[in-house]
């Protein structure tokens, strides 16, 4: 199982309008990263669950995608955006709810996922070592979108055991990043 | 300069609506690649263009977006659709016009177009060459959509200096190929 948790600072966590996804919070950089994650050419990668934080709202809450059981999904931002509005239209709880097959919706900010998830986190910054030739176990990846992560969000991450990786020369936005993150595991997986 | 040529083998060549891109020949793809071709976090890559095959209506048409002179794109899909919109809009010739800043439009086929830039085309395909360590000066890509190229396709190309590259071991959306290209790229040139 590969995650992917990325935070949208801004991102509402009430339904929102499908033709205006930069107006919601940013949502359409959350819906590329669904995307790149869970995206191969004519397949879904069933490996990979995808968490998404959405900070925006009075009440912060996750969206799950997991891609073992997802179904109604096609590559374009509005398909995945279509599936948050649907799990942010049910009453979320403090538990995981599914919306649709292979998406959930729980209350919850950054520190109740990491505290559910509860293990090592590869966090992605500029000035992280190089992810070439790295290998990756059962990963936890952590993005932030275009607000890159707040002080005290990284304090979060420091009560875990946590590395800090970077994929390349340049600051990419998050969703180019999981592509570079995969490719690695996946040249690692078949040794070339 | 770096070009990328993408292929959309059954995009609209006539104006489209912007809330169903995957309904106008899966305009969403080229749209998509815009973005991996043309976004760094906070930045554009100037030295890039991008040119969009739209083979799927009645006159074939021709897009190009140019890094250097680009304005008003912003990186979700349905901002680059709705500069090809504004393109398809105008009354295109035989020769480029530009419709906003940095985006052109011409009458024109995958020939035409490759006999306007004239010259090594590097065509991606799952039984190509690694592209890791490999350098390329002022490259032109070719990519197609989500239904690879045809055998005339690939025929127009062996007219030309060409070469067969690979991403990696699992076969990728284009948008994804070119974030790995770039990244190649990124590295060679700095040195990492």
């Amino acid at each position: 199982m590969k995650s992917f948790v990325i935070i949208g600072h801004k991102a509402v966590s009430a339904p929102f309008s499908l033709n205006d996804l930069p107006g919601a919070g940013r949502m359409d950089i959350l819906c590329r990263c669904v995307n790149a994650a869970l995206f191969l050419s004519h397949d879904l990668r069933r490996d990979v669950r995808v968490y998404l934080v959405l900070k925006g709202g009075a009440q912060p809450k996750l969206v799950r995608f997991d891609g073992s059981s997802l179904r109604y999904l096609s590559p374009d931002e509005r398909s995945a955006a279509s599936l948050i509005k649907k799990a942010l239209e049910k009453n979320a709880q403090g538990f995981w709810t599914e919306s649709t097959p292979g998406v959930s919706i729980r209350k919850g900010d950054l520190s109740n996922l990491l505290e559910e998830l509860n293990k090592k986190i590869t966090y992605l910054r500029e000035d992280g070592m190089d992810i070439r030739g790295k290998k990756f176990e059962e990963p936890l990846f952590l993005l932030g979108d275009h607000e890159g992560l707040t002080d005290e969000e990284e304090k979060i991450i420091r009560g875990y055991e946590h590395e800090i990786v970077s994929v390349g020369p340049l600051s990419l936005h998050a969703d180019h990043c999981i592509v570079l993150l995969h490719n690695e595991m996946d040249r690692a997986e078949k040794h070339i």
